[in-house]
């Protein structure tokens, strides 16, 4: 299966590689990281992008700002450093909470475990960084173990924006059972939301899919009431950014629309919710605020010609919450959770 | 109200001007046409689209093909030539149904009157083009009249796609009601969904709407669910490019997956069906063929780079079909009609 070729962050041969999503899928290019000021501007630049995966990306990073550090500045001196490293690469995207996540995990386990040399500060940061991926990866394996068992081989799935391979450290989250499902010849038929304004689904997961060599169609939004009521489509999948105490999911734009529509047609539609993304101080999905973005994403970007009168007034969410009574089951990697989410998120959890 | 400087066809002094659709919103180009092979173009290369414009157009342009028809050719060899120029033009779309219909029509009325002479035939086209202007633009006069009756000052209305004063000879279908609304100060919210693939609603709706100083939102499909759940959105209206009996309607695609969406959040959802457009030959919309189309509308038409990976399989149905269980009322130019559709748009047929 070729999904293994693919990463968003490799670490080989000592170089570390970041795959420009920015220029997918035209392009597959494969960028050296080799100081914090390269992997500042993959993160800014979105290049990279994903929280799981910024959160790869950043913490390989670190480790190669400090892997030429000079044995003999001493400790103190790479700690400072490191700290100051760190500070300039969380401001790189302030409010991935992954990416703060990921820096302040690289220094702590420094910071808690004093290694006694700069050279063995140098391998605990790869070790950890290393974990980090490694953590992900088996995070997705699992929700991609435990979404399977609800799916069935030649199945048709919808899924919504990108939430694979590209966007973790590998296998993604709602398409880890299709990736571990088409590994075992399950033969699934992957319908792909383009997902405007960016295009995720369009530039991001039919090219991840169909590289990997699973048969995925691409659509239009607006098409999936139509695939739905076509019959072709057995189970929703989508990824989650946020989900509050009471189940309510908060995710791309359109996804509470794929949802309703599921339901209308009475299609199962599953939320992959690695459990750092549950919050559980989050009544509900009203206390959830919903990042604005500018109209210009709409009107403007990728087109070459004016896509909408100059000014026009536009409404651009980039999110829309899921209400947990659309949600068929939430899939993290510590299993199922099924209605009532309120009682059964919180023994997940505990 | 800016609206009436608005139309698709114009014929001012002796001229006979199509608004260059393909141009717009960017710009605002009349192209004068002066002979059939003008007309085809036009017609061929959508500047002028919308079933009820495109017969305008048509009409139009056989009076201007033949008014400069030497009189001394007589009256059969005026008969040949009109006969020629009608075929000619049909063959520019040729499933268009109002185009044909309204170049037939054009052609019976002579057949049918026998005028005595060229001059005489040819004042006769320009009546009858007039007539089909004007029959058309009374028809969503009366359309706009009735929707108007449903609506209350100051509401939010989310429309799909383009049923507008550009589509028809005048004020449009379902957009209609929002003219005439906007003329008696009722202060009408819209929001336009853009309509991928070919974006109507951001490149026509929102420009038509927007030059008729009416408040218009302009938002990519998916986010309609997100409008309607913040209560912006009071009642939807489309339009619809074919009914069957029992009251299912085929419009654009997307269409029917908000008209779920108004159903979940009980919001009401109006079609706007001329009469012309009832087909109770039709038993349902499971009988109404739905024309796929090229998938590099999807992903690369309008775009500067690569939407998608080169060769990426899609799905591209131009529409979909509305199940009457969806259509709160369906607006017409003879009244409104509300469930049971089957006898209740039999009745009005009568």
């Amino acid at each position: 299966m070729k999904v293994f070729d693919i990463a968003p962050v490799k670490y080989l041969d000592g170089k570390m590689l970041v795959l420009d999503q920015t220029r997918l899928p035209g392009e597959e290019v494969y960028i050296e990281m080799q100081s914090k000021e390269d992997v500042f501007e993959a993160i800014y630049k979105l290049r990279v992008r994903g929280a799981p995966a910024i959160g790869v990306a950043a913490a390989y990073g670190l480790y190669v700002e400090m892997r030429d550090f000079p044995e003999e500045k001493g400790l103190a001196a790479f700690m400072q450093a490191l700290k100051k490293a760190k500070d300039y690469l969380i401001s790189a995207r302030p409010t991935a909470v992954n990416l703060a996540w990921a820096l302040n995990r690289m220094c702590g386990v420094l910071e808690a475990e004093k290694p006694q040399s700069v050279e063995a500060a140098k391998q605990r940061l790869f070790i950890e960084a290393e974990s980090i991926r490694s953590e992900d990866e088996a995070a997705c394996y699992a929700m991609g173990e435990y979404g399977l068992s609800l799916l069935r081989p030649g199945m048709g799935i919808l899924t919504h924006c990108n939430a694979g391979t590209i966007a973790t450290a590998k296998y993604g989250t709602c398409l880890a059972p299709i990736y571990l499902g088409a590994e075992r010849g399950f033969d699934f038929h992957v319908f792909a939301d383009e997902t405007r304004p960016l295009l995720q689904g369009a530039r991001l997961t039919s090219w991840e899919l169909s590289k990997a060599g699973i048969d995925v169609t691409l659509i239009c939004d607006n098409m999936a009431a139509t695939v739905m009521k076509k019959g072709w489509v057995d189970a929703v999948v989508t990824g989650c950014d946020r989900m509050a105490a009471n189940g309510d999911g908060a995710n791309k734009i359109g996804t509470s629309g794929v949802a309703i529509l599921a339901k209308e047609y009475g299609i199962p539609f599953y939320m992959y919710v690695p459990t750092s993304t549950i919050d559980l101080n989050t009544a509900s999905g009203e206390a959830i605020e919903i990042e604005e973005r500018d109209g210009e994403e709409i009107y403007k970007m990728w087109y070459e010609k004016p896509m909408a009168p100059e000014g026009i007034k536009t409404y651009n969410p980039a999110f829309d919450v899921t209400e947990a009574k659309y949600i068929t089951a939430v899939i993290t990697e510590k299993g199922i959770v099924r209605p009532p989410y309120r009682e059964n998120l919180e023994k997940l959890l505990k």
